[in-house]
């Protein structure tokens, strides 16, 4: 397809992606993980960010001078927008983590509700115990902050589990096969009080940062739960420890604010507070979802046609 | 409806069954939790058994020479079966427990593969960790052992999580809105060579007891997961401590055999292994259910009509 030009330059994060990549005609591979700097990166066009470990984006892709595309492996670009070389497009990795992070949300939703971290200590020390009734997901009013792509995946999964669901977005619009109406954000503090669990799984911006906060918290009822899939940022700690101390509200985290979680903050040991380390994305369900990304992204740049998930 | 007849004498195990059922005409319903005998044994006409505490049902109905029905609150009936007087009937509660079991089996896959246990764990050491790509549930090989209603409310919950889907149950049948075919059970060792994931949510019969024993473990993949929310003796608890020893299974199990399990059962440590205490049904989704389900049984009794859920 484009013999006689000269091949597209890409680097992606490991082996296994040039391995299940080299079957592109026009392309020259290589694998860097944007440890060290690369030998090679003024010829770089396109460069697949590494998902797990933190990248100097702006060190190392100093000298980058031909570079076009940069291409992160998280729905999330907050942090990584402002190391972006001027004129570089960022494409975010929106889709590859959208199974992963619902299946996670649900799944954080039932551990909490049902008292799966009570019985795992229990498991510790050997005691088979419990006489007493347990929130179910059944039954329960859902609201979820958040209707993007993610947000519709976790009510897609969230349909067959005889919830009432609502869902709560930056504008009201009409909904969908799943929800009748997405709500508009500022009907969240009234909505809220009828909320057995919100489930969080809007951007982190201006707007959103801090949006659950102390007189959020206490609009929702006795014994609520809060579920956290998309930024520590988007609940005020502080509030949320208080509330949950003494025991009026329960929360389900996959992300927490600060991030990681120092070993000596409070959020740890308060009760009826289940941590996850930020893994909602990271299963084995995401790599063929992002090869294919980054599939469609390079053949994209190499033949001229749109990219997908431009975010800047 | 009934005034000229003498009424129907109902047992409720407390107050809320009461209370929620004091609007039904030509009905005596008394409160008993048959923790002691009732002096009014021999007027019953029927029984609600109580859920959460063990019941020596043999003994309590003595003299109850009026017996006509009685309602558990299980969908199990193998233990109770022989502890019921000659010529009443036994009603199970099919239905009641469908939205919290199912819900929790999910719950344990999810909570199992993506190392929900660990990082309680974890957190209890204050410890934020993970750079691993976990399992997922989506893309997950799910085989459903057992296919009656309990089993569909799996299936229709497991649906949107992206896996493939194949039902077994004790004989081959056309599929539904939900699986192309259930499979016969005598396909199950060929099947579960190619599951992720296998749950269990058969009734415990003297065909199915033993049945996941060490032959059909050997046949399963490497990772793979056991999920038990039916009744322990279904498993052979020993080849399964065998199996997730090694680390080559693992198993999130809501019922165990022995049960409830000694403190100095091996099945406790073994890694790899997730246990909750039978509470697949103790939810808050319980009470409304059943309540219409024993409303339905004393009005189909007080008005000629056929019982639901009878089982013998």
């Amino acid at each position: 397809m484009s013999s006689g030009h000269a091949p597209l330059v890409v680097s992606v994060p490991d082996e296994e992606y040039a391995a299940q990549l080299a079957d592109l005609d026009g392309v020259d591979t290589l694998v860097w993980d944007m440890r060290e700097p690369h030998p090679r990166v003024a010829e770089l066009d396109l460069v697949v960010r590494p998902y797990l470990h933190p990248v100097d984006l702006a060190a190392r892709l100093q000298g980058a001078d031909s570079l076009k595309v940069v291409q992160i492996q998280s729905a999330g670009y907050e942090d990584v927008l402002p190391q972006v070389p001027a004129g570089v497009t960022l494409c975010n990795a929106a889709g590859v983590h959208d199974a992963s992070t619902a299946e996670l949300a649900v799944g954080l939703a039932i551990a909490a509700l049902r008292g799966i971290p009570e019985f795992v200590r229990h498991q510790d020390e050997h005691v088979w115990q419990d006489w007493s009734y347990r929130r179910s997901l059944a039954d329960s009013r859902v609201v979820l902050l958040g209707y993007g792509q993610i947000g519709r995946a976790i009510a897609s999964r969230l349909r067959p589990f005889e919830v009432s669901l609502t869902a709560v977005a930056s504008r009201p619009r009409p909904g969908d096969d799943l929800v009748d109406w997405v709500h508009g954000i500022e009907e969240l503090p009234d909505l809220v009080g009828q909320a057995d669990v919100l489930i969080i799984i809007v951007p982190l911006t201006p707007t959103t940062r801090g949006l659950v906060n102390a007189d959020l918290l206490a609009r929702m009822p006795d014994g609520a739960l809060v579920v956290n899939v998309a930024r520590g940022g988007i609940v005020d700690t502080d509030a949320l420890v208080a509330a949950c101390e003494t025991g009026r509200l329960q929360a389900a985290l996959d992300v927490t604010d600060p991030e990681p979680l120092p070993a000596d903050h409070p959020l740890w040991a308060t009760p009826g507070v289940l941590i996850t380390p930020h893994v909602g994305g990271a299963t084995r369900a995401m790599r063929p979802r992002s090869i294919a990304l980054v599939r469609h992204q390079i053949e994209a740049l190499r033949d001229g046609r749109p990219l997908a998930n431009v975010v800047s």
